[in-house]
């Protein structure tokens, strides 16, 4: 196979982040030291996105050029004897033709969890932002549904990697609580045809504000329409983001 | 307030179990270092069981002589700010009267996750045992049902800290495959008046022999009349076991 396309999953807890960095651990960089170790050269992946220090990955896609007689099976196999147990080779698929991961996707979803009780969960403090004050998930979600739709998003796009233009397309953002054992779980799930920098993290912070009663849900819809940064809430921290799926147009 | 009950969640991956020791890092020698702080002097706790190292607690009970004016919130708030964030106070009582988390507790259920995927999943790593072969959870629930009752558990009993018998009563002992995404999540429940040491990794072991198929579900009531613990399978990592709860009798 000449070019592969593999799922990840990964815990960034550990990692700085995708992207290769000098004198960082990355996740991009452990990937590409394992997969030099088994093709016998060096290899440069591309990742669908480049997830942040501490963001996690359900199933993040990268692509390579591979040049390699190994079947995607025994790549699989190799790369997880060989990668950390922080990151896991989901899937490995061999490609005739070229992929790039990036322009080549048609639609993501991210899932933001966060944990709201007076008291933190022990083992979430990794995987999910502590709120102290309940939510009031229902406003978030009403609020939520503003958002839906295409609409320039610059009022949810950090500054440090501008896009060449700031219009997307959420197709569904639903927010819900938990039930029983994850009874103070609100989670938050946003696909789109694409994202902006940090734009999940400040359309999470910015639901939060909703959900503290802090601000009316038709807030959103006035923050979304000013087209300004400074109107929207704070960024959400890392650690409660996922990026769950990519998909990709019908491959040739 | 003299006495106090705590309970206390802890995700156990960095501690050398419950028990002080010396020169390891333990919850109990963390715990005394909190409230010796909050209170002004030494204070020696004790918990309902000494939990291994690596195993995990949503629900550990600990007791203490506190003799101070402090309101059980307040102890819980100043516990919770000093603690790390992988030890948290759920819940603070004070009494009266004294408490003996030990010999007082009549009820006690255990957890235990596995994880059966031929791929890691990395978010698990620290709070399932990785099984690589597909467990069949029918029949190792066809097993578990001949340990429910009273019996002489000598046949899961590790050695090293022997008590004075061996025959507990076990109410409960389901097993269960998730759904969704939790279809590669093996859970093992057992509720029991007291437990051995190394009772719940032994028979959890054991169960995953028949679930592996390496052995059919009567061979575990065999393993139990045998009362020898090397007819029994091997005792299951400690990083899937988690205390979930102690029951008590009604307090004066």
């Amino acid at each position: 196979m000449r070019y592969v396309k593999l799922t990840l999953a990964y815990d960034g807890s550990a990692y700085a982040g995708w992207q290769v960095q000098p004198g960082q651990r990355t996740i991009q960089g452990v990937m590409e030291t394992a997969l030099a170790e088994i093709v016998g050269r060096s290899v440069r992946t591309m990742a669908s996105g480049r997830t942040d220090a501490g963001v996690h990955a359900l199933g993040q896609v990268v692509g390579f050029r591979a040049d390699t007689d190994l079947e995607p099976e025994s790549l699989q196999r190799a790369l997880n004897a060989r990668l950390p147990c922080d990151i896991a080779v989901l899937e490995a698929l061999g490609l005739d033709g070229p992929f790039h991961p990036v322009r080549d996707a048609v639609r993501k979803r991210y899932r933001y969890v966060i944990h709201d009780s007076p008291v933190r969960n022990v083992f979430a403090r990794h995987y999910a932002w502590h709120v102290r004050a309940r939510l009031d998930a229902a406003a978030m979600g009403t609020a939520a549904k503003c958002l839906v739709g295409t609409h320039d998003f610059s009022s949810f796009e950090s500054a440090g990697a501008p896009r060449p233009d700031s219009v997307r397309t959420i197709f569904a953002l639903p927010v819900f609580r938990g039930q029983g054992d994850g009874r103070n779980v609100v989670t938050i799930e946003i696909e789109a045809d694409g994202f902006l920098y940090n734009m999940v993290r400040a359309i999470v912070g910015t639901l939060v504000e909703v959900g503290r009663g802090a601000r009316p849900p038709v807030w959103v819809g006035e923050v979304l329409a000013s087209r300004d940064r400074g109107r929207a809430g704070p960024t959400a921290p890392p650690h409660g983001l996922f990026l769950v799926k990519v998909e990709y147009r019908t491959m040739p």
